[in-house]
């Protein structure tokens, strides 16, 4: 079972640091979590993953569902051993990708119809079957299934969506406490739009429910920043305080600078591994394009004081001249540098949280942009 | 300079290995080389070669010559420094790149035109050239530029084609000889398509200008496997017993056994590469495609017994399902296995000469397939 200890609370801020204990071990909070869609975080071992000090990684029920599907996990008791990871994973409920990959998605108070995207092969997700599949895949910590509404949405879509997330919660927790084997964490989801009293309402079912930690969705769903931000951490201050608190699909590192200010714990997004394959690379001072002429015959690595297997070996000009000739150790070198620097940043915030110097941390993040 | 010592002689066959000392260290022979066309081979990272025990690499000179090009590759003081490869590296001349890729290519006795196959740009590459490029690349074993003809080929093109051939071949050994830092070696090339009066003709003037090495060209372009094997065979009887012997472009596993056999010291294929990419998948009992059905569930490794890093960490079945799904570490992963499959092939040849087993080694290599 789920453990959350708080280590340290910063004076100045909401941030805090706290220890996940989870059935594949430890996690040091605030954490972000790699996207590991189809069993593989894109490009990257299990043996890199954890060279770029990675603790946990999300792994996606609906892609895992369709391909390879359950009846091949469960020969492997789970993704864990099927993937070769020993590290936590979170699984998020299929929800999301159902609204923005499968087709014709129909949503009832069962649950959502939906067409595979790979096969056009007709499914049905219910709350039931989202924390089954979970389940199947040994997922350390499950999410409960969700409407999440895009931005905008009208206050009765929204209260709707809040309704239904509520319903499907109570019946993901009746599930999921009558497993036999109970050593996974289940998440309740937060919706309510840009509404704040939605927001409240939402949180207050959930927490009624009772969950082993609380997730902000619907957040990052195409409102502007500064929605995001308010949203959030009007939604943060609202959760329980001695529980997990994972805001969804977020974001960029002064996005996850600001969020562990409010209080959040868990993060988790396609940026650093997705906008890798393209070329932009995170740095101290900003991203670059590692395409741009400038670093043509650039001898220098990435970032001269990075630690990471890409910089400790290989030029920009080198990864320049590989990604232009599409080869394929572009996109796992570039990926290596994006999660490597987005696990300092998060351990960086760890240790500025514990030595009551967030703000500090804060300021001198911001200074070199 | 280059050294090549002979180490052992087949008492059964015409076997033999040997050490090759080069700038960037020792190689044993026989030994097959990847193919880093790019700056790279294809999916592994320097790392991932070694670990595989790769002794030496091709690199393609025509694709290097477009690009980076060699005023990158100057900033690093060649391909070694700019790829992060410390070990020992041959490059092509470039010859057999513009007869496959390069459009309109034209041949006079002055060298080759062509167009690139990136941006249609138009270059000429002479005998001179082709080894001032790679005496840039910084390369321990550079080839002469030679004429390649195809299968088949009239007894009169194949005759101007080694008489070429040998006129380049003059002419790259007096840019060779004349450089300032001579710590690489120069090998002649072969040709005479499958006419053994042209082949003993080719060696002859070749010997008479004198290569540290000669290399076996012209052979797998497309002719039957059983003639192809006849011309290899007595092309290396003819070739300077002191010095390595190479076949270029060569081959499958059962290539190279029936080529070490013959007295072949270097190899060169993309094969292994190009094929793990596709799925094909090297092992003591054939080839198996990886993204067959039978594979779905399958739990064991690639090949029980085999000590590479694919099939200590992962299954048949993960290997499928990513392969399938189109992730990228599928492309690393196979390729790993087929590279340590050829070098560990190579390494038990070595073994069986050493040991004077070469026939036991291959009828044992046989009885599995």
């Amino acid at each position: 079972m789920i453990d959350f200890k708080i280590i340290q609370k910063s004076e100045e801020t909401n941030a805090r640091t706290g220890i996940l204990k989870l059935c594949h071990g430890d996690v040091k909070t605030p954490v972000f979590m790699p996207v590991g869609t189809c069993g593989t975080v894109k490009a990257l071992s299990p043996d890199d993953l954890i060279n770029c000090n990675t603790q946990i990684i999300l792994g996606n029920t609906y892609h895992l569902y369709l391909r390879p599907g359950c009846d091949v996990i469960n020969h492997f008791s789970g993704l864990h051993k099927f993937m070769n990871w020993n590290r936590p994973v979170l699984t998020d409920s299929g929800g999301f990708q159902l609204f923005s990959l499968a087709g014709l998605s129909k949503i009832t108070s069962q649950g959502i119809e939906f067409k595979s995207h790979i096969d056009g092969s007709k499914h049905m997700l219910t709350p039931e079957k989202s924390i089954e599949i979970q389940i199947c895949l040994g997922s350390d910590i499950i999410m409960c299934l969700d409407e999440c509404v895009k931005y905008p949405a009208d206050l009765h879509t929204a209260e709707k969506a809040v309704e239904l997330t509520a319903n499907w919660a109570e019946r993901c927790k009746n599930v999921w406490k009558n497993q036999t084997s109970a050593n996974n964490a289940l998440f309740g989801i937060v919706q309510g739009s840009m509404y704040k009293n939605l927001r409240k309402k939402s949180v207050e079912s959930l927490a009624d429910i009772g969950f082993n930690g609380y997730a902000v969705g619907g957040v990052s769903v195409g409102e502007p920043k500064d929605i995001m931000l308010e949203i959030a951490e009007h939604t943060l201050l609202l959760l329980p305080e001695s529980k997990p608190k994972y805001v969804m699909g977020v974001g960029t590192p002064e996005d996850l600078v600001e969020l562990v200010a409010m209080g959040a714990d868990m993060f988790d997004c396609v940026m650093p591994t997705r906008n890798a394959r393209n070329g932009q690379l995170f740095t101290e001072y900003g991203t670059i394009n590692i395409r741009n002429a400038r670093f043509k015959d650039d001898t220098m690595p990435i970032e001269a004081e990075c630690t990471c297997y890409t910089c400790q070996n290989f030029s920009r000009a080198y990864l320049r001249h590989l990604l232009i000739a599409k080869e394929l150790l572009a996109y796992r070198l570039n990926t290596i540098h994006n999660v490597h620097f987005f696990n300092t940043l998060m351990e960086k915030m760890r240790h500025a949280i514990n030595s009551n110097s967030f703000n500090k941390f804060k300021k001198d993040f911001y200074s070199t942009r």
